[in-house]
């Protein structure tokens, strides 16, 4: 089948012209205000059209990955944290149709990386998947027997990142103590290593705001503070996967995301973790790197469009 | 409908003939040796053939809820914990036919229990549920959608006493570090207790082995040890609540066991916390007491029998 994907994330969006698993064109554009959806829309109708002009074969509709929580099969878009306030206002469906006369699936955008990844990429050929995207927060999704975990209000299997997984942990963003994503994520990286007390012995205390990248990489280096904290990063997301696994009783479990981009080391620490402390006497979950780094969601278009799932 | 409700535990068994949701007729029986489910299962069988003969209306069949976890689909159990070695080689359904000429479905107690809380009690009118069972060890199951979770291998919903809670925390009897089970449950308290502090200068030191109803009553009476211990096994529960709320989406959590009758404030503490810390911009998840007790799992028999869930 032929399709347009649309990513829009809070600071970047991604439009694409697929045919199965092959991005035939693809367009990308910063996204420097994101209050409103419906501001931005003719910014994305151009590009849907640029690309619907290079295609040769009849297009099967939109596939629109959105950063907030999603009803699926309604196909509106529920909560937005801020962003694009006008969202759950809009029907994005009327859109397509009157705009291009295509029909519309929507949904979260953790949720179309684990479609995209299972059409495409590594949870191929497993219908039972956890999908983990690591990045500024701790985002994720869920499939059960090759269906989406979706849940009542659109939130099960989303908020892999807001389990707790510290009990005098952090004030997560979220509202919740020691989340995920409050004790080991992009967006909290640099205030975790300013707070920590080897911070001002370290070398780390010369930049101006520390990215993971630098904490792996300082820590490669010897430095007793980054190599500290790394070492709990690496805890907090195993002991995060052990909880996951419990929670859903996957095959595999996908690790994407930047953070996961700026180290090697990553996934045969929480290997070797999950492989000592999961449950799972029906024998070894399997954990890998994401296969298809941030165009995971452009992958999803056949799954949303085959009623999948 | 009318049919047999089968609850075999550890160290407790429950028959009982059941017409509706009402139980016309209940025996119960101390098991003593738990090593073999075949072993077990003539004493059973007089149990179930008593029933029958009180039985005035046609027996529409079986519903077991068993110890450990189960393919309902298949109808077999495949993992016991150490008791019953011999019940994953065993053909239950085979057994209820020969035995009884009748249809049997299996499925593990926590979900039964869930499912009887649904047909009949605390989660009556709701399809999206969290069941927890605090006892000696945590329990659970989830329901979304009307559906039971399952999972590839039985366990999904099922571990929810084997999340991890607390990064440094006690090694659990799974293997995980840091289970909800291994920091809150019948099982540890007596441990947690000796381990504290304020154990020696505590009038919980006179106390053989310690049970949470003691620590509940001493912590009313103002003893410090039993105050801490009190405390944190809530915060325990309370930042286990949000993990399975963010985890499934549920409209309720039920929570039952034997701790749930030892303290009239867990569940007001629980909710407290969960109303300030979980995300749920949709409302408020209800938190209730189960309404069952542990007769829950006797009334799962219309949803086993329905194809439910």
């Amino acid at each position: 089948m032929s399709y347009i994907a649309i990513d829009l994330g809070g600071s970047h969006a991604a439009c694409a012209l697929v045919d199965g698993s092959t991005i035939i064109a693809k367009q990308n554009f910063e996204i420097s205000d994101n209050k409103s959806l419906r501001g931005l829309l003719p910014r994305v109708e151009d590009s849907v059209r640029d690309l619907l002009h290079q295609s040769n074969d009849h297009c099967n509709g939109i596939a629109f990955s959105f950063c907030g929580i999603v009803d699926a099969v309604q196909g509106r878009i529920i909560q937005t944290n801020g962003r694009y306030y006008d969202a759950p206002l809009m029907d994005l469906r009327e859109w397509a149709t009157s705009r291009f006369a295509l029909p519309l699936r929507i949904e979260n955008d953790a949720r179309t990386a684990l479609l995209g990844e299972w059409v495409a990429g590594a949870a191929r050929g497993f219908d039972d998947v956890v999908m983990i995207v690591l990045g500024s927060g701790v985002g994720g999704a869920a499939m059960i027997g090759g269906r989406l975990l979706r849940g009542k209000h659109g939130q099960a299997g989303c908020l892999l990142g807001h389990f707790s997984c510290e009990l005098a942990g952090r004030l997560c963003s979220c509202g919740n103590v020691g989340c995920v994503e409050a004790e080991a994520s992009s967006s909290v990286i640099d205030g975790i290593c300013r707070q920590h007390p080897q911070y001002e012995g370290s070398a780390l205390v010369d930049l101006q705001h520390v990215r993971f990248k630098d904490v792996f990489a300082y820590a490669d280096a010897g430095d007793e503070c980054a190599r500290s904290i790394r070492e709990r990063s690496l805890r907090v997301w195993a002991a995060a996967a052990v909880s996951w696994i419990h929670a859903y009783d996957p095959e595999v479990v996908v690790f994407g995301g930047g953070v996961m981009s700026a180290a090697e080391d990553i996934l045969p620490a929480i290997t070797e973790y999950v492989d000592r402390h999961a449950w799972t006497p029906w024998g070894k979950v399997t954990l890998r790197n994401a296969a298809l780094g941030n165009e995971a969601s452009l992958f999803a278009g056949p799954a949303l469009f085959n009623g999948h799932p």
